[in-house]
């Protein structure tokens, strides 16, 4: 089984719920505490040699993503962030100053965009484990999952992608930049930012149909909105950032299918309805100093296509998938 | 630093929380949804070879015992489990199938609880990882915490204590008890029930001034709600289950000893207003078929004593301190 396939069968055995209204398989879940109010919950692991090494980041860098990471899945949800939860499994190379040091980063993240951290669990581990849930809250009306995608609706995404995989290659000595891509680069690696502010600005519009974030690289991403809302999707353009293009140069690759495969830049994806991405398009580089992205389009097949020289090809899902490693 | 201190540590970094009413360091947070409301949440990360083994488990245990110790923290706080997350960090040795019978038995024991599984995350991981978030709501003044209780309280529990221990060492062969108590004891250890009617139910009496569950063994967690609450205590009995009784008598070790030390019990403790205690204990019985069982008394000074033979000796902290190993 991949991934997908053992969410599909969890979910089976979860059953029907009664307090749910998004469940398994989003970027978070939905409850109703209240007739206009949701809740969103997202809980995501960070395991040492899988998602991260001590031989490229410190263990504040650690921290501060471990936390990003999830505040990501609320952003995606349109939600404002309220409070966390952090279960830390700690192995014997870790020092309790190193640890407390991981801890002050994800402090310092969850300071950064509102987030109170309320409790949590401290266990021994083989390697250093952090489990966090993080719980927003957003308005009835504002709340948007994966699943509404319409066919054409343009596909969006809140910024440039592949950054962050240009600073993984980079602290891994893979790829030398010039600076000051050196530094970005790092920088998108260690201490993304969530995209909190425009989640919000992009929930608050009638016109986008599904949101959510790009943490697995986006052709898997976008493969995953296109099936959750019965679409395909024709893909014209992918916004390639510039330390993203520089390290592709460097290793002779196409920068656009490695901004495709590279994961955990943290933008959001969105489909908005075509008559209105323009107007919006505008609305948010005025809000945010950068275009929203376009990307292609929505269609009512269910082909994942990019164009190339006028040629349409199906993408390769060569993102992010933990379980065909 | 054993696990208090970095616990301690740890609540500094995290600084003062604006929507958090009880924060780190209680078996669960509290925060304020609405005027009378609250919402309890509270982590676990069980971690295979620390928490539990394949070798004295099934799959569908490991999974039952780590959901029940998730609500077993509800339990604590007198909370009605509502909605949790489930991450699980997944090792090569694991198949598809165990891994499913895992979750089913998490769903499982769920469902037994009330509480909708909603949603989760799925990685790779070194050994099985699994971390649960469980929340629960509770009427405000019902919410029990571990810093009440005040001199003079009658400590109690909820039930006789070390059958979870007496059934790890069968499963792990150290000791072998005649039938019926084998099987009990393998139940307490591998499908443990959660007191959360219980715990409500204590929570909806205001004679009951702290509570928490007894997890990491009461003489761990009885000295720390006594340094919670500013109080001391002189334990005169400690109730011994039938099974770790007859395996401690099979292991020529104190059965006193046995039952403090043993942990995974579940029960709660509580610390209830003395005048109160005889009337809330026969009600107890009435409602749920057994006593709750006196420990002792709070008293002003800070010593955690236990009476033996008429002489009051120090309580050795013998529970589980997942650091101390």
């Amino acid at each position: 089984m991949n991934e997908d396939e053992l969410v599909a069968a969890i979910a089976a055995l979860t059953g029907p719920t009664s307090h749910v209204l998004v469940g398994i398989g989003d970027d978070a879940a939905v409850w109703q505490p209240s007739r206009s109010r949701r809740s969103v919950i997202s809980s995501d692991a960070l395991i040492e040699d899988v998602h991260f090494s001590r031989a490229w980041m410190s263990p504040d860098d650690i921290g501060w993503r471990a936390m990003a990471s999830n505040l990501s899945d609320l952003a995606a949800m349109a939600a404002h962030p309220r409070l966390g939860t952090v279960s830390l499994g700690v192995s014997p190379e870790w020092t309790s100053d190193a640890l407390l040091e991981c801890y002050g980063g994800m402090a310092r993240c969850a300071r950064a965009f509102g987030l109170d951290i309320a409790g949590g669990d401290l266990t021994r581990a083989p390697v250093l484990t952090i489990a966090i849930t993080v719980i927003g809250e957003v308005r009835a009306s504002n709340c948007k999952t994966r699943s509404g995608a319409r066919p054409g609706d343009v596909f969006a995404v809140t910024g440039a992608l592949g950054a962050s995989r240009a600073g993984l290659d980079v602290a891994r000595r893979t790829v030398q930049l010039d600076d000051p891509l050196t530094a970005i680069a790092l920088a998108a690696h260690r201490t993304p930012q969530p995209r909190v502010a425009a989640g919000r600005w992009l929930g608050a519009s009638s016109h986008v149909h599904a949101m959510m974030d790009c943490s697995d690289g986006l052709s898997s991403d976008l493969a995953r909105m296109a099936r959750a809302s019965g679409v395909g999707a024709r893909i014209e353009r992918v916004p390639v950032a510039d330390a993203a293009a520089a390290a592709a140069g460097a290793l002779g690759v196409d920068p656009t299918a490695y901004a495709l495969a590279g994961g955990e830049d943290f933008e959001l994806l969105v489909a908005v309805d075509a008559r209105a991405f323009e107007h919006l398009s505008r609305r948010f580089h005025a809000r945010f100093g950068h275009p929203l992205e376009r990307l292609g389009v929505a269609r009512a097949d269910e082909r994942v296509v990019m164009v190339n020289q006028g040629r349409e090809e199906p993408i390769a899902q060569t993102g992010w998938d933990h379980f065909s490693q």
